[in-house]
């Protein structure tokens, strides 16, 4: 946006935030919603019925307890905030954001007190995105996580690397395209009902009812990037395409949260895009797809290609292992800029001293440390702990899976996706906001959320 | 957008139109605007405050006419018609768009109506672009057009071509961007409140105040196209950068009329971007940022390459002079489809022979004839004459501007852009709505619209 826009879109926003809220907050809301409450119409707690209500009575509440004014000037700040973020990365210049960063987790402790919490002040944000899911539990998942990680980075550090997307071989951003394209529809995306494009970062989109959209980038210095998220956002779009479109526009017919919403992109990203039954099925047509870079290179050669473990400093480029120490180090950061106990002008010595700690490196400067991501200069806060969420609850799913349905590598080898798909439809994404998603993982995996899948599916494919 | 997402995108679209129009036909903006009606607050017409009551009293009886019904049925068919129209197109197959054809203009015909008209149906339609046009006005003003072009497009049909614009010379996109960028930063584009993108068609956008938005098309084949583009863009963006930002939201800070806009986009690219003058200040720049492809082409034969006339199919193609009758055929054709004097299932037929009367070549397929165009099937009727209204006012106003000011050759070759950019906003930008087109028009030339000024100048420009 040109520096000139900034205040404009800040009213703007603020505008639409503002009377988004007097929609959402209307007493006749309210008044309906009591009408059916208590009634036998939503004795069944699993029922479309009541399952909508419930949510909507949640949506309500949540919004009703926020002054119109806050909501204005949460919207305002983060048009503007965002701006100020994007200038101070490209001069990494962090002390020009400082002021922002600092009014932002202000008005975040607002929020958060005006919607109110049972444990501590960080569950009311992180409800936006997870609902039900509480600090303490998700400090404990993250504790176990990064107790296991840490040392398996640490010795995963000085690994040979063998790296065939090394800048010597090119491949054709078309080429990379038509393939992974092509892929994303075997795999069940449907392109009567989406499309792919080009965008900047790739994200999947849902328009409406039988439009859902991919964007997607290449690289012609690495396959795998663009490739692997070409699968990330069609595990993305296979959950939207599979929500009942009778029930669009309500709870029923919504995915259940961001963590559930990531489970479903790393699954076919991670355990069926990296397993050796996928490459059994595709490598040959990938070879055939570029046969000057890959003739010479052997099915287990490049798919060591993939597996690389190597602490960086990015969270977006890294690897499958490394990523989740870069949510922890955000989550435990936010909850301290949250609680006051860590100042905006701190924040990046506290950064370079938890990747030190957890990650053994530390940002040469701000653009590649804590001005990297913009979730923060947005106002989203409660929102980075559901990537996370989303590889733990994909292992969990995947395991369940198998155990349902039988081992998946000779279905993946003869090309066969749809069994897998439809037992995540079934069991996943037909029930919308049915079940909040520690339930719903419960239900479906036998355990509540906890790492330990992740960690065995870590640990057996990359630990020695 | 996905065959899949129509249905939906069309009920999105209307209730959206519904919306927006319960809003602005609230009783109570009648009852504020009749408070201050008739007080002396709006004695003087052209005050600021009389301005804006007019404006929005116009705009509220307008709206208020049509029935929501009809507001949310033109919004939902408008998203299946383009949808259909884009796919016809795809596979020139009218047949299959033809009823959408005559929805669209059956829903027109009605709009017209409830909203009524002083002389004919199609002025209630022309009215939402060319406010206070008539159409007896324009059928006048085209007529006598008509009349000098035909001949003048016939007597230049064999002219000579000299083309550097062929396949042979590659002018790479990288280049031409830097080029034409830079130029229009020069011409007065303020790119702290505004940017350049690369897009599928030309546009430029007004997001809000302080955010003005250019797309590019670039192709390495034409320097010409990409570069009138940038020029024709960078014409509508001056326009709304020197809009009174005080007054924004208002009319007194928004465009006159469609056909105001068009006259700005129109003269800095007739006008500015093809004189000599322009050249004598650029050449040497272009010349140096494509070595290889200009060095032995000397300035009037690259002049030459951008001013040929040659009669073609397709409107957007067109050259400065046929451009006007491609708009002349379709004001005719829609104006027989409004009256129900010509069914959609006779317009290729009556395309072709207005084609062959006019331009003296006829499409080979409806792709390249009465399927090129979008604007019918998203219901945009009455809207193709202020293209050319453009043309007429452009030639206006830069004959007046040179009157005021002095000839301007010899300013642009020293590149001296900036009192013409000055005059512009002090006779048309900075009024906002405050006189209809018509009047700004006479009183800034002296005359009322008419298409003298256009023909002379083509005529001397491109006669014989």
């Amino acid at each position: 946006m040109p520096r000139g826009g900034v205040t404009h879109r800040g009213e703007q926003m603020a505008l639409i935030a503002g009377l988004v809220h007097d929609r959402s907050t209307d007493p006749r809301i309210g008044e309906l919603l009591g009408n059916v409450e208590g009634t036998p119409l939503l004795s069944d707690g699993e029922s479309v019925e009541a399952v909508n209500v419930r949510e909507l009575r949640r949506d309500f509440d949540r919004e009703t307890r926020l002054p119109r004014r806050l909501v204005e000037e949460m919207a305002r700040v983060s048009a503007l905030s965002s701006q100020a973020w994007s200038e101070a990365r490209d001069h990494d210049d962090f002390k020009s954001f400082a002021p922002f960063l600092e009014q932002t987790f202000a008005l975040a402790r607002e929020k958060a007190d005006a919607i109110g919490y049972a444990g501590v002040r960080y569950d009311a944000l992180l409800d936006d995105y997870e609902p039900a899911m509480t600090t303490d539990r998700l400090s404990e998942l993250f504790a176990h996580l990064r107790t296991e990680l840490v040392p398996l980075v640490e010795s995963l550090r000085n690994q040979p690397r063998s790296d065939s997307n090394s800048p010597e071989r090119e491949f054709p951003v078309d080429r990379q395209r038509a393939f992974s394209e092509e892929v994303a529809a075997k795999l069940g995306f449907d392109r009567e009902c989406g499309r792919f494009d080009l965008g900047p970062h790739p994200f999947c989109s849902m328009i409406g009812t039988g439009d859902v959209r991919i964007a997607a980038r290449y690289q012609p210095a690495s396959f795998t990037n663009g490739f692997l998220g070409v699968l990330h956002e069609t595990g993305h779009a296979l959950y939207e395409q599979g929500l009942d479109a009778a029930h669009y526009g309500t709870p029923m017919g919504d995915a259940v949260s961001l963590g559930i919403h990531e489970s479903q992109s790393r699954l076919w990203e991670n355990y069926v895009g990296r397993s050796r039954g996928f490459w059994l099925h595709f490598y040959p047509q990938l070879q055939k797809a570029f046969e000057e870079q890959l003739r010479d290179v052997p099915l287990d050669a490049f798919r060591a290609t993939m597996n690389v473990v190597t602490p960086g400093l990015i969270r977006v480029e890294a690897d499958e292992v490394t990523y989740n120490l870069h949510v922890v180090i955000r989550f435990e950061l936010e909850r301290a800029l949250l609680d006051g106990d860590l100042r905006a002008d701190d924040l990046p010595s506290a950064w370079a001293e938890r990747y030190r700690n957890y990650l053994g490196i530390a940002p040469e400067n701000d653009r590649v440390g804590c001005l990297q991501d913009i979730h923060w200069s947005e106002g989203l806060i409660g929102y980075f702990p559901t990537y996370t969420l989303g590889n733990v609850y994909s292992a969990q799913l995947f395991d369940a899976a198998e155990r349902a349905i039988g081992p998946l590598e000779d279905a993946f080898a003869a090309g066969e996706f749809r069994t897998l798909r439809e037992w995540l439809g079934e069991n996943i994404h037909r029930h919308g906001k049915r079940y909040v998603a520690a339930d719903l993982v419960e239900k479906v995996t036998g355990n509540p959320p906890n790492p330990s899948a992740l960690i065995a599916s870590l640990s057996q494919r990359y630990g020695g």
